[in-house]
């Protein structure tokens, strides 16, 4: 077996680790859920019996007008079909990678989930890295670049694009014939990033493509779908790659995310948003540096000093000590040296998990560092 | 929009219809629950609470215990780290399609479900049919075939690839430093299929890998889980393949198949039998012919005398009068003329669905046929 190094293997290892290791890698919430969505999931057998009963098409498309509505997307191509339901946000990524043109030259964030670049890379596309100062600057690339990839907000820096930013964007890419895409798998999780980014492509009359996940917001165990929507400009061939790969998401998972997106907007957010908060701030109360001290998603970066440990160090220690954490040199898919002051863990755990975990990383860092 | 035609894109055409068409199209089995599998979906919010609590890799395995156990599969490599659980099949035949070498022939049975054939040549492999009287004379492929494809049972014949020649294919591959690769989608159905393949494989020292599903066997609504599994020898690079795929099944979903197996085994087996074969009968009743009498998986091929309309010619008369079903050309990939008499149905239905839908089929041919 060839031996493997991206940021998923260490996910899977983490998820498999029988020794009762604490897994802080994956940015899947792995909460015990909350009374509200425990009474949700209690109607899951009756989502069984509706789903014989009521056409796909209806259910499908209460799901999309409910989850779309609830991040503020209110200007998406609902009712058009040209919102496609995946299994996940990595298979609509899959699908898009494969519809792109053969010889197509994709620019993509930098730093960002490699996972992405991994996929486009694998189905024979060319990329290009578009760094975050690139994009702040609003320097666009221009030719030979196809198509541009925004993970909005971004993985792991958490960063924003914001509405001027994406405007720029778009008019950018409509004056040179290139397709915006934006991945916005994490963008339930921040208010900021709800803006209506459907809008401002159409009002650019852009070509798009974009990728929506609930998988990111609700501790549904992996009953999950990945949205893949497209501008009525798109002259990819989605459809076809889309049959490729399924016929169909569930029913019955379509109607549990209508659920919690009713849920989501009636305080749903909130309670989520609480417990990210209070444990991005046990990052600090042990003494370590927030990379990203704006960042409003469910993982955050940790910056370890220059003259103490690297991160491929500290992983390793970590991993000793029973703690799965994500060194960040996968994330700087083009240029991993980059990375490799930074850690990334998940918030999106139970409290006393995020603050045995720090402890710890603060415990290694110390042993690790020679006294000064 | 490029225009597409193949069986999925059909499939996804009848679930989406909004018209009440009657739906035969896919494999899936859409049926209403039985008291026995109402019981298990009934227990799904207590599998929410399970999976927190319990290790992943615990709930996988009892699941693959549970299935392989329940399908015959005694000697398959539970417990080893060699089997896969993936969202579909579909999914585990493009993780495979990925990890085979880029510049690799090979050989698929010919005719097959078309999906195989499609995401093997979008990965960029070479492709050569095998016959099913090539199958059944043991005349194997040499080089420059890599690898060889078998469904077992076929679909949509239901062509069950015996004891003796898969012994024969195995050990004329391990001859000629093949990869034997078997697409068990539609075994669990059919006890004929159900014989130790993996002791087979493995007594002839061959490198195998398989593909097994639970998404035709119940009526789970895609909630289902899609299995690879490889041999010992195999150096292709599936793992890593899989980690640019997913993360990892849903626990619940594993869960239930467990469940869902142990159920099998104690008649579920035989209740799913019986509608299917009642449905299968209905068949003849109205006058028209079965193509395989002696298949005995839930889908069936009706076969039309050389005077009357060909399929496509009926397929869309049906289309007209509000019943979809499959036109078997596109399962003779390499081939589609050969297919032109065949029209596949889907047995797991209710039985009102299929008697309508036969009915229908019959009035249609009538009326499209010459007065002789």
């Amino acid at each position: 077996m060839t031996e493997v190094v991206n940021l998923t293997t260490m996910e899977v290892d983490a998820l498999m680790d029988v020794d009762g290791g604490l897994n802080l890698t994956d940015g899947h919430a792995r909460l015990v859920l909350t009374p509200q969505q425990s009474d949700i999931v209690a109607h899951i057998p009756e989502m069984f019996v509706e789903a014989t009963r009521r056409p796909f098409s209806e259910i499908e498309l209460a799901a999309h007008k409910a989850f779309f509505g609830a991040v503020g997307q209110h200007s998406a191509p609902v009712g058009t079909g040209r919102i496609l339901s995946c299994y996940s946000s990595t298979l609509a990524t899959d699908i898009l990678a494969r519809a792109l043109p053969a010889d197509a030259t994709v620019a993509v964030l930098h730093p960002t989930f490699d996972n992405i670049a991994d996929l486009l890379k694998t189905r024979g596309l060319k990329l290009v890295p578009m760094s975050e100062e690139e994009l702040l600057a609003k320097e666009w690339p221009g030719a030979p670049v196809n198509a541009i990839v925004v993970t909005l907000p971004n993985n792991p820096t958490g960063l924003i694009t914001s509405q001027g930013h994406l405007e720029s964007l778009a008019e950018h890419a409509v004056r040179n014939n290139q397709i915006v895409i934006i991945d916005a798998s994490f963008r339930g999780q921040v208010r900021d990033a709800q803006y209506d980014t459907y809008a401002v492509l159409d009002a650019a009359g852009a070509d798009w493509v974009t990728i929506e996940d609930t998988g990111k917001l609700w501790p549904t165990h992996e009953l999950k779908i990945g949205l893949l929507a497209y501008s009525e400009r798109t002259k990819l061939p989605i459809e076809q790659a889309f049959s490729e790969s399924l016929l169909a998401a569930s029913p019955v998972v379509l109607q549990l995310i209508t659920e919690l997106a009713g849920d989501w907007v009636d305080g749903g957010y909130e309670r989520a948003r609480d417990l990210v908060e209070r444990n991005r701030a046990v990052i600090g109360e042990f003494g370590l540096k927030l990379a990203d001290p704006d960042s409003q998603i469910s993982v955050a970066r940790i910056e370890l000093p220059v003259n103490g440990p690297d991160s491929a160090v500290l992983h390793k220690e970590m991993l000793a000590r029973g703690v799965h954490v994500l060194p960040c040199s996968p994330f700087h898919w083009a240029d991993p040296e980059s990375g490799l002051r930074f850690i990334r863990i998940s918030l999106a755990r139970p409290f006393e998990t995020v603050q045995k975990a720090v402890q710890t990383m603060a415990e290694a860092y110390r042993d690790l560092t020679p006294s000064s």
